[in-house]
C-alpha cells in the first residue's frame, strides 16, 4: 500500500451525475433509490481510497431529501471520511442539486454512512489512522464520534 | 379512486429479489446502494398503493446492515404503511436475506421512510385516511407517530 | 441443506415491481421482454428455494399479454412450484397489472417455466420431492404433469 | 409511411450480443429472462419495421433453451416476419449461441411473438400486407397460420 | 480453435437496437455515449470472433454523429475487421439510424477502433492473420494500414 | 439564466466511479464503451453547465486507452469547456485510473468532445461566450481552436 498520509482531502470524492430518463418516475421526478444508490457509491469510493481497499456499507444515518430533483438537472455528490475507528470509518456526503437553466445550485442532501474495510475473505481488517490537520477537520471528526455513540446506543442486536 | 377501505394490509407490498454479479462489488458482497434502491422502490409501492397515486421520498431514518448479503442469495422485503399525516406517509419496510443452501433466513434491515404523494404537477396532495384495526396496527402507528415528531425535532431547514 | 418440508407454500414468491421509464416504449407501455424478465426471476428464486440452489431456466410455455401495462402502473408476480421430478421443476407465475389511481387489478398473464437445479459445476442434480398436501396442490402437481406430457411430445431435439 | 415492398426480407432483424457478467448468475449461466428480453426486442425492431411504427408484444409461443450459454460467449438472434393479419404480425426469432473459443455454434432457441402495431393514443391500427414470394416464405406464412389457428383455440379470454 | 478461414466475413457482426427512453436525454435525443457503448460492443463481438478468444479495445478513432437519433427509432451496426497486426486489429463500424416511420435510413457515423486480443492472464497475444480475398476487402486493408500509420505518429506515450 | 461569468472553471466537472462486475468482461476489464459512456456524461454535464441548456455530442476525437482497468477499481474524470463557437463548444476530458491496493494513479486517456446546445425544439441554439483569463486556460482555447480546423478538413459531408 502506499504510504501517502491519509488526510480527509486524500480521499475526498466528488462525483456529478446528469439525471436522465431512466433515474426518474413518471412525472420525471429522481427516485430516491437512485440518489441513496449515488450516495452510497461516493462513499464506498471516499472509504475505500482511505483505507487502500475494498469497503461496505455497514450503515446510513437519517437522510432527507431537501428540495425535488427533476430529469435534466444535475446532481453534484462530495464524499469526505470524516472520522475512522478500527475497521470502520464515518464518510460524509453531501449533495447539490443544480439546474442548468436557472444556474440554481441547492443543497439537498447530508448523509453520514459508515463503512467497513474487508480482506479478500471479506473479514474485517484494519485501516489506517484519519490525520485531521484543520480545525475545520477536527471539528468533523468530534461530530461524528459524537454520532457514532449516538448509533451505538440505538444499535440493533445482530441476530 | 376506489373506495376500498385503506388499511395497512391495503397497500402491504412484498418484494423478492435474486441478488446477481450486477448487484454486487468485486468480492460478490450487495453495494449498499443496490439495496437502498430496493427498499425505496417497495415503500415507493406501498405508498402509491395507499395514496392511490405517485408519491415521492421525502426522508429515510437511519438504517443498518446487520448481516452480509452475497451473490446468490435472495432478498425478501416487506413494505407496509404504518402512519399517514396530511399529505405525507411512513412506510415501515423489513429487509431478510435467505441463503438457498443453508435455508437460513436473517432479518438484515428495519427501515422507516416518508413519502409525498403528488398531484399530475408535481405538488403534494391530500392522502386518505389510515384505518388501523389490530391492536398491532394501533401500536404501529403510534410508533410512527414517535419518529415523525423525533424528525421534526432534528429536521434541516429548507434552503 | 435445511429440513423444512418442500411444499409449494415453502418456496412460494411474491414480487411487486413499478413500472418506469427505463421499462417501457416511447409510448409509456411496458416492453414486453422486461415483463418476461420479471416473470423468470420470481420463477428462478422460487425454483431455487425449492432445490435449495441455483436452477436455470429450460423452457417457458407460451404466454399471452392481456391487458396493457402502462408506466406508473404496478406489475405483481407470484410464482409457485407446481411439479418436481428427478432434476427439473415446474414453476406457476401468474402476473398482475394494478393501476394506482383507479384501484384496479387486472390479471394480465399465467407462465409457465421449466427450471433446472444445477451443481457447482453446472451439472443438474436432483431436488427435493414436492409436498402436496392440499387438493389444489395435488390437482396443479396433475395439471403440471399433464403439461409436462404435452411439452415433451413436441420436444426439440437438442443438436 | 416508405412505399417499399414489405417483404420478410424488408423487415428481417439481426441483432448480436456479447454476453457480460451483469447478464449472468453466480455460475456465469445467462439468465433465461435476459435471453427472453433480447428475443423480444429483435421481435419487436422487425414488427416495427414491417408496420412502420411502434409494435407492441401481444404473446409469444412455448420456447425451449436447448443449450447453456455462458458470460463470454456470443448471441446472434435472427427475427423475421412470417405473417400478416389486420392489426397482428407473427415474428419468428432464431436464437444462436457462439463459443469465441470453439468455434462452435449451437441453435439453441426459435420463438414465436405475435406482435400488434399501435398508433400514437396506443390503439391496434391496421398494418402493410406481407409480400410472400419464395416458396420457403409462403411454407413460413403457412405454418404461422397454422400456429395462430392453434393459438385462437386456447386463448384465454381478456378479463 | 476451430479452423475456419477467418475472411473479415468471417467475423462481421451486425447488431441493431430500438432506442428506448432509457437510452435518451430528456428531449429524447440518444445519449452519444450509449451509441459510442454499441459501437464498442459491435467491434467487440467481430474482434473476438476473429480473435478466437476475448479483445479489449485499445483506441477508437474520430467519430462523428452526423444526424440526431430520437427515442423509438433503430440503430442498426455493421462491424468489420479491417485489419490485422501480430496482436491488434482495426475493426470498422458503420452505424445507421431507421426511422420506423419515415422509412428512412441515414448513416450517422463511421468508427475505426483497434482490439487486442488477450490470454486467460490478460496478456496479448497473437491473432489469426486476415485473409482478404476481395478487392474491396484488400484496399479496406491497405486503408487500414494508412490509419494506423497516421495513429502510431500521434500515439501517446504510456507513463 | 443565471448571469455568473462563465470561465472554464465555472463548468468544470469531476465524476468518479468504481468499475462493477457490471461493467466488465468475463476477465474483469473494464469495457470500453463503458468507459466512452462515462466520458461522454462528464463531458456533457461541463457542456450543459456552460450552455445553461441541455446539449449533445457532436463528435469525439481519436481515443486511446493507455492502461487496462480493472473491476475494484476508480475512475476519475475531469472535463472542462477548452473552447466555444457560435452553437458548439468543445470539451476535453481527462481520464484516471486509481488502483485502491498500490495508491497507484494512471492517467489512461485524454478525449476532445464536441458538444452543440439545443433549445426545447431540439434546435441548435447559440452558446454563451467563454472566458479564458490564466495564460492556460488562453492555450487551450488556442489549441481547441487548431483542433476544430483540423476537424473541419476531415469532416464528412452529411447526406
Amino acid at each position: 500500500m502506499d504510504t501517502e498520509r491519509r488526510t480527509p482531502a486524500f480521499s475526498r470524492t466528488e462525483m456529478t451525475e446528469l439525471v436522465l430518463p431512466g433515474d426518474s418516475n413518471q412525472l420525471g421526478n429522481i427516485l430516491g433509490g437512485r440518489m441513496m444508490h449515488w450516495i452510497d457509491l461516493a462513499a464506498a469510493i471516499a472509504a475505500g481510497r482511505h483505507a487502500g481497499r475494498v469497503a461496505v456499507t455497514a450503515s446510513m444515518d437519517s437522510l432527507e431529501f431537501l428540495h425535488p430533483v427533476k430529469v435534466g438537472q444535475v446532481v453534484r455528490l462530495v464524499a469526505q471520511v470524516n472520522w475512522v475507528g478500527h475497521t470502520s470509518m464515518e464518510i460524509g456526503v453531501d449533495v447539490f442539486r443544480e439546474d442548468l437553466n436557472l444556474g440554481d445550485v441547492k443543497k439537498t442532501s447530508t448523509a453520514y454512512l459508515t463503512f467497513v474495510a474487508l480482506d479478500e475473505e471479506g473479514k474485517p481488517v484494519p485501516v489506517p489512522p484519519l490525520i485531521c490537520e484543520t480545525e475545520e477537520e477536527q471539528a468533523r471528526f468530534h461530530e461524528a464520534e459524537e454520532r457514532r455513540k449516538e448509533r451505538l446506543k440505538h444499535r440493533h442486536h445482530r441476530d
